[in-house]
């Protein structure tokens, strides 16, 4: 051990975030300790804020400081965009052209995993869907996402609300020639009139 | 912004690491979000303690938990290796070659920065010199560092102790034709008798 216990417990802890190597985490240890008293105390304080003051909307699902989210809270409800992860609500709420209200499942279901239709949100979606016209499908397109998308339109469909799926097809800007065959062949079959 | 107000918070926090942009920091923040709450505590108590525990030892000036580092405490006191940085120190450890105690100058000679002799801790290297025999001068080879280390011989050597400066030559395993003319031209300097 060439660290002193102090310096060595940080560098472990730095570890533990994604992608963070003992090389890194060194760095960040020092420049932790060449900062100021003040600004290593707020960086310390800032973590345990999030912690206490962050948790899920009661409603969609989402990080939130406060009981529901401000998305809930301000806009339309009639539509419902389901998707995986908080990060997927920052992917949409960039493009700004998303008027409705999210779900998040937090997970998607993945029996090789041990997750079922239950360790997810989709009771609480189950749960939300007086008034609403149109349920998003916004899943990725991976085999769990993918199922798990199927298995919610045929829970909700029979409700008589609709269910819609993202559109796979050419990313803009992308070449044909460059396309994988299983996006070139659902964008063939996605086909639109122009 | 699409981040509530103590996320935001949080990534900023992290994008004062060295090297991390927002996109890393977003990545830490939500890894933050999604730790236990003991984890994540123990994260932020962790950055205290360092800031509240870790001072430079009053002897060589290395950090340390107690009030004189366990190099200064246990080991031979009539060598002492003179450092520019607290890392140095971990470099020349990890060999375990080394029996000495090091000095840490917290920095190097660096008019145009105005950094002068006074600023970094020569004063308190001269103060520790009794019973002395040798002082390595382990600077950089950078300007800075040279100038650092002529500096301190002229001061150290009127005193009847040997001063060594770090051999300079072609690292090992490196090819002459690669190595840089300066480097080629000290190791022939240099050469010694086989």
């Amino acid at each position: 051990m060439q660290y002193i216990e102090p310096i060595q417990k940080l560098i472990a802890e730095f570890t533990k975030l994604p992608g963070v190597g003992v090389k890194t985490a060194t760095r960040y240890a020092y420049s932790i300790i060449n900062m100021d008293e003040a600004d290593a105390l707020s960086f310390s304080q800032t973590i345990q804020e999030v912690k206490q003051n962050v948790h899920y909307c009661k409603v969609c699902g989402n990080y939130t400081d406060k009981e529901v989210c401000e998305i809930c809270e301000s806009r339309d409800k009639s539509v419902i965009c389901v998707v995986k992860e908080p990060k997927d609500v920052i992917a949409f709420e960039k493009l700004k052209d998303f008027k409705g209200v999210y779900h998040i499942l937090h997970g998607t279901i993945n029996p090789l995993m041990g997750i079922g239709a239950n360790d997810i949100r989709i009771k609480e979606l189950l749960a939300r869907l007086d008034g609403v016209s149109e349920v998003i499908m916004a899943t990725n397109s991976d085999v769990e996402g993918e199922a798990t998308a199927m298995y919610i339109a045929r829970l909700v469909k029979p409700l008589g609300i609709k269910v819609t799926r993202l559109a796979h097809g050419i990313p803009i800007g992308s070449d044909i020639e460059y396309a994988d065959e299983t996006t070139l062949s659902r964008a063939l079959l996605d086909r639109r009139e122009m």
